[in-house]
């Protein structure tokens, strides 16, 4: 009996925590959320010279408070986790854990205490808490279309990599250490720059010849930077023809079960992975 | 008698003022741009110390002639529109009080009167005057497409000010003050000069271990800055398709009402509304 | 006779200089190409201080030498062209003039003479010599994606112009003079360098809340690029489908005539525009 | 017999080396791939002056083993391939030889140790050993975008290099020496940083006609990079269309020998070419 009431605790405490469909539990993600935003806000003046001279003393004390309010939360949530240790290990899981632990450790380094800011990251719950499913959607499609370009932008980047080491050690030649390519990797560094239209001007070619190469790997980057937007805009159309032609491929036979990678509709109704493609059939992307 | 030419007055004012559709209510919206741009200028130059010095009494009056004059059109404005409060309160209603105001405010305090840039806005104007329907169908579109992505958008932004936090704080911890990482939100700063690619070079990374993390910081800001542009290609690229398969469909099917939204062609004579998606019939995109 | 003769000359010089389809013309256009580009080296490292100073006079005679050459040939093309005044006014022969004019202009005026420069421009009959047509082709392509999409670019366009007033507006109150912001037309400059990610540094922001608006500003900057990029590959994409369905459709009927605009192959033989769209027939984009 | 054992030997050194099919051939490209990585990191590491100046004689040391390994590498290739001036002349036969050669050579020159470097370049091998026809299928894709836009592109950067000349001469005009734009080449160097949007800030306007211009050559950058970008989309987004529909048909009549350039399918079983495009039907692209 006091075991079964233990339970149930546990479980509507869980369920507060963890889902967003009641009032109780959305109630308690938004006012999270508020934490950790003014907690980040915190962090990030707390870092600021003169605010610390003034109100030092004020703002280690919000910051005991802060930590107390977080560390209480992940021993409620490691406590209440259906599985524990799935959580302890999960992304949001280790994000709770590194969020509060700095500040622990900064009782006795000091530099640590920065590393709060990981608590930013806590941040992403957002979008678990607004609209939920939409927006995991739309960042769904984004991660989708990233994934299937992957190999493509791999080739891109290392191609750029090699590009920049071998620019880097040309210009070193050619300026020299007098106008500030002191060595390869500085040099290096100024082709990143350049090639991504950064531009710093913190080193910049001094020598016509220098500049004339410069202007070369300008025109280069500007080229180089249309792959990248070429790839992914192809892929994000990509993704809106499948999604639409799943979508009209429904509606044209609603009662059957449909494959989302090849939109074949020759399924078994108890037929859980498509005979065509292998795909998993149940979760239909909308 | 007299209330009826009155109303008729009033109805003849605010035709020439609200629309464009006569030769005199175009004469004066182009008029009044006119002013409106040589207003605008003045306030800028006005601000310009050395012309403030030798002509800043000239300047003075002729800013009084304009705004006696814009306040006049507003009083007229207000008196004249057929739907007072709303028109009060519209955007465009706000936007002409708020480029008048300044002037009034600026007899007390000094700084406001640069707020008359406000009546930039008013410029916005424009675009009622030339080829009306054209070009607000152009930003239609635009803004059609951008509030489709509105969602992608959001998820972008969140994603990449978290990222920006997290950057910024690192970098304070790697360059620190004396290389003019100051404090976490002057790094934050840096962090989105140098992923926007805009990199002022203000701030720049002096260490080794900095100038690692800034070139990888930037060509993440490469490949990030092909999102936006994919998504907002993408979205345009489905405005106009949508717009095609619509003009292909009222070509086949001339007779019947069109729903711009999902192109279904069965619907009643007197529909106002689809019938399937439940969008207003009336307005056909063209 | 000796009038015909005179006609036989005049027209074989006139096809020498302004075809390409024969050897002769061929040759000749390549010639001058190879003097315009040398005359535009000369002209650039002319204006090398320590080049001019070691090598003046020399420098000085050659560029006698070319205006010489391109004054001749200006004649001889005013001379041979079928219809005189309409070369002279036409776009290549006003820069065909303007590229000899500065010379003699010099002769009075100093500075005058760096406008020779214009003589770059003449180098765009490049692509009239190597394979003409195609390039010429890609060209259209281009010009005729930006045409269809100019007013989405004006609307835009007008839309920035405004905001970099307004921020510029903004920015001028909140840094002020101190910080280099020393007025709104220096500001709004500021906002342009900011806005296209261009990022001098020359004048960047100081004061916390000015680098917070600065951030807001490149964000928006961010996305604000994305719109002309989709714009223009929306427009080329619809062009390139636009191409492949009107060859698709003379591939199926090649005997009809096909109106590039509208793809209908409904015409009667001695048709000379499209009887449903009224674009002409004659020219098949290709 | 003899020359037999010596002739299997070389074909089995030749698998090794040149091959990726079998473990030992992996393992010798992983290994080489290796020492390649390092030893490009041991130029750019040599250049530092610090490191130089403590490691100087170390590196020395481990250079000359680099040199040795990759000689002796060099000549098992040439001894081992089956065609060999085929090798020694292809792509990276060349950069085979050129890897090395700069170490004996600086050893009667100092500078040429930095052309060392150009090992990076025999990095590109790691796209032959990680699944090879994947990520080299993807550089074709990416190749033959970059061919299939090459006219516009042409266009695109002549057109480009003339505004910048003019451009350049504008500036030089209108700022002078006294603000940094020397000469033409300089301004027109600044012009290129400008366009492209790298925007380094070593040289910029002070004059406000000269910010003017400015404004308006970037307002012109910002819609000049949409258009390299949208070339290489579209086209991109064509090759995907192509595969697509190549796909297609492979899977309505996977009997029939497919072109992968027009799709036809009617060809005869022994036919080499396609009949409609003359194009090899041999390699389908997948």
């Amino acid at each position: 009996m006091q075991e079964m009431r233990y339970q149930i605790v546990k479980a509507r405490v869980g369920h507060i925590i963890f889902e967003t469909d009641t009032w109780g539990a959305r109630a308690f993600d938004i006012i999270l959320l508020c934490l950790i935003l003014t907690s980040v806000l915190l962090v990030m003046l707390e870092s600021v010279a003169s605010l610390q001279a003034q109100y030092g003393a004020l703002m280690r004390s919000v910051e005991w408070f802060f930590t107390a309010v977080f560390s209480l939360e992940y021993l409620l949530r490691v406590w209440s986790a259906r599985k524990r240790w799935r959580y302890v290990f999960s992304f949001f899981g280790l994000i709770d854990l590194l969020s509060i632990l700095p500040f622990y450790l900064s009782l006795f380094f000091d530099s640590s205490r920065y590393f709060l800011i990981i608590r930013a990251l806590r941040l992403l719950r957002v979008f678990r808490v607004f609209k939920l499913s939409r927006y995991l959607g739309e960042a769904n499609t984004l991660r989708r279309a990233l994934r299937a370009s992957r190999a493509k932008i791999t080739v891109f980047i290392g191609t750029v990599v090699i590009l920049v080491i071998v620019i880097g050690a040309l210009m070193h030649v050619i300026e020299g250490e007098a106008n500030g390519f002191d060595n390869i990797p500085k040099s290096a560094y100024w082709a990143i720059v350049t090639l991504t239209t950064v531009g710093y001007g913190d080193i910049s070619p001094k020598t016509p010849l220098g500049q004339l190469v410069a202007s070369l790997v300008m025109i280069l980057g500007y080229g180089i930077i249309a792959v990248p937007t070429g790839i992914v805009t192809a892929e994000i159309n990509q993704q809106k023809n499948r999604l639409e032609r799943l979508q009209k491929s429904i509606e044209n036979n609603p009662e059957a079960k449909h494959c989302p990678n090849c939109y074949s509709d020759e399924h078994q109704n108890d037929a859980r992975y498509c005979r065509h493609c292998g795909g998993a059939l149940a979760k239909i992307i909308s």
